[in-house]
């Protein structure tokens, strides 16, 4: 059989527990600093922000933490996502490599997000929140928050990146489907986007903009927590049902990874595919090549410092080591809203200083003429975030082909790009140009970084 | 469990025939007539539009027609489609009933359309065919061709009705993505559309001048032939997969539709879900209660007349006796464009005139309301097709609980709405009108109708 080979797994395989890289790795990663004392954060600074059951997952040295049975039932809606073997586009490319992709755009939502939305507001409602307030960029994150938020009775505001939320009108128009409320940031309703706005009254925003009015509103209200889509390590830790299940999937195939290949923004997306097989060879298991693919306009893991940042512009998050652009650096515009972040997750960051994965960066055009090629192929368009996946994997595919060698490449297509046609229509009109980071400004904006004394 | 719960099937479960309801019928369908000479089409009429094995597909009687292992294979990348039994939407009704849905937007292009386009593209390249020539309304069957096209490597030309290439140009990327060539119609490439330009050059275009256009093409170019994506029996045929895949799954449920719910535009959604619970009945088996959804402002069921009509507007295609509002119908503008047409499927409206199946018409607001209400709580968007069956499904199960009855009832969820926010941001602005179309227009259009003798 010459075509494209999915492989389903039976719904009662759906992961019972979400995968902790932390209790296989071999040093842990830095603690989180309080910004005012410099002290390493204890659940109770984070309290105000969440729920005490998302915070004792943040923290686990646990290998294993269970998933619960109204989260799993709510899972089944779409998972066990499919993992497809690419034929058609080994033979268009006329590889000897085996090119496996899992396809997280089935959730309802089209992205991976729902995976962490769901428990997110599970366990918000478990706690009794009544409201959870959020933000984001290009509208995957916000909209997924949404979707679950209907789902578990919980309210949902979602501070919108206002350039986004000017230019991607209909991923607003999802959310408010779902019943969430959708606000341009920075917005007139917290202190800090009020002071924002006097200055500059077309304030675009940004994805650290947001963040602080949401953290803003979930530190200042009793009925009110925060939750973020990337970057935390109870976020990577939801997602890593993508990687469990990708092994499952591979078993049936009767193959195994030779490289992981995963677009990275916050981290979240990367971590779910890679971390489980990283974990497999942190045990003593199999090893594995993992290739961190970003954008080279917003390279955090390329060319950031690995150094202690705010997670957000006002400077309202405590302090985690992370490769950072600095929390003011304004990357140029392109389209994968999704990777437009100035730091990396801290666990990503860290298993990258351990060298367990590569990082590589790409511009937006080469990854567009990926995501094409791929789509006449395989049939899936997918999102912009996703076609540096698709670039990174069909560069290793290549290289297979030099080598005359055959591999078998993973990559997390984590979403589809039914949201993202106006870039498409750019990239075929000949509109979409390849902008470089200013580099004084990334100078500058490193040189801001906080100064955080060595630990004891 | 008080969740939503999937039924799965097997891969290998996917039907390896389509089923035929032409087989089981009491009398058979009237016939196709030849305009010119009022006598029933034979094989060679059709023949410089579409490749002899549809031709025979579209005249057969056998009850089964195999699914050739190539199509399948493309089946698989998606099918068997989910379906749902919706306990949330249940819940929030508070309605005794058993609402079960399957849903066709997991495909590539989001909606039910590649059932029947990838059988098409597959055929055609069968018998040697370079180029398709087609139309399209809102765009969901242009851009389900243009993927099948992609996979098979046929060359794809899309007539898209001008106001729909105008106000919906993501569809018209997506067609681009895969490598289709869409065009504005009226256009400057046939003569029908050269005439009518030079008449009235802002000519928004309708369905039936786009099938007119591409119809011209095929018929006047050798390396070229023609699709259709609803009305002809060959194209209710491929899509009767997914009610035979819904039988298997209510099995799986221990459970068996009282009534079955699908919108109609051409009517081939309508058919693929109904047919073969319609066969089962006809060969003895269990009865069921059949509704065929219209929109009140195109109601060619509900209000057109049975008799024989044109398909297009420049008279090119046969003559076909269904319902019909006549082919020069106008219909008013709404959301719900692939529901946007003058005439009902021969076969969908002959099984009407048996009294196998009965038809309600509702306007878009209402259907809007029923699609954000199944949105809240199934989390999936449907698109303003797909609302109209929500709709009517909603108000089957609110029957249900009024008359403290619980029965099973079975709805197709055909696409989702992720290219339709403009429609969800126009509902939410409360821009949304119930246009009622003119009654003197329906009128004339009868008067219009071709007189054809009654056969011998």
């Amino acid at each position: 059989m010459s075509d494209t080979i999915k492989y389903t797994l039976d719904e009662a395989r759906i992961p019972k527990v979400w995968y902790n890289l932390v209790a296989d790795l071999p040093t842990p990663p830095p603690p989180v600093l309080h910004p005012g004392t410099m002290q390493p954060v204890g659940p109770e600074d984070l309290a105000p922000l969440f729920p005490i059951s998302l915070i004792m997952q943040e923290v686990t040295t646990d290998r294993e933490v269970e998933i619960p049975d109204p989260v799993r039932d709510v899972y089944r809606q779409w998972r066990p996502s499919p993992l497809y073997r690419a034929r058609r586009l080994e033979k268009a490319l006329q590889t000897p490599a085996r090119i496996y992709y899992k396809y997280e755009g089935v959730s309802p939502a089209g992205s991976h997000k729902p995976n962490t939305a769901v428990p997110q507001a599970f366990f918000n409602r478990e706690a009794g929140v009544k409201k959870i307030a959020t933000e984001t960029g290009a509208g995957q994150w916000g909209s997924s928050l949404a979707f679950a938020g209907a789902l578990f009775g919980i309210e949902v505001q979602v501070f919108m990146v206002r350039v986004s939320y000017n230019q991607k009108p209909y991923r607003r128009a999802l959310m408010e489907s779902y019943g969430a409320r959708c606000i341009a940031s920075p917005s007139m309703e917290t202190n800090f986007g009020r002071a924002l706005l006097a200055k500059s009254p077309d304030n675009n925003g940004s994805l650290g903009i947001a963040i602080s009015e949401a953290v803003e509103i979930a530190a200042t209200r009793d009925d009110t927590k925060y939750a973020l889509g990337s970057v935390l390590n109870h976020v990577l830790l939801h997602q890593t049902i993508v990687g469990q299940e990708a092994i499952e999937q591979l078993a049936l195939a009767d193959d195994y990874p030779d490289v992981i290949v995963g677009c990275t923004g916050g981290g979240s997306n990367f971590a779910g595919i890679a971390f489980p097989f990283l974990g497999v060879q942190l045990r003593g298991g199999r090893k594995v090549r993992v290739v961190a693919v970003e954008p080279a306009a917003c390279p955090s893991l390329t060319r950031g410092r690995y150094a202690y940042d705010f997670g957000d512009t006002a400077h309202m998050t405590p302090l985690t080591k992370m490769h950072t652009l600095g929390s003011t650096f304004m990357p140029p515009g392109f389209h994968a809203g999704g990777l437009r972040y100035h730091g990396m997750a801290p666990l990503v960051s860290h298993v990258k200083e351990l060298g367990l994965i590569e990082a590589r960066a790409y511009h937006q055009t080469q990854c567009f003429d990926a995501g094409v090629f791929f789509a006449r192929n395989e049939g899936i368009l997918p999102a912009p975030e996703a076609n540096h996946a698709v670039k990174g994997a069909i560069d290793e595919a290549l290289r297979c082909k030099e080598e005359g060698v055959s591999r078998a490449i993973l990559f997390n297509l984590c979403g589809h790009g039914h949201f993202d046609m106006q870039s498409y229509m750019d990239y075929f009109a000949g509109k979409l140009t390849d902008q470089n980071y200013d580099e004084n400004e990334l100078a500058m904006a490193l040189a801001g970084l906080p100064s955080v004394p060595e630990p004891a």
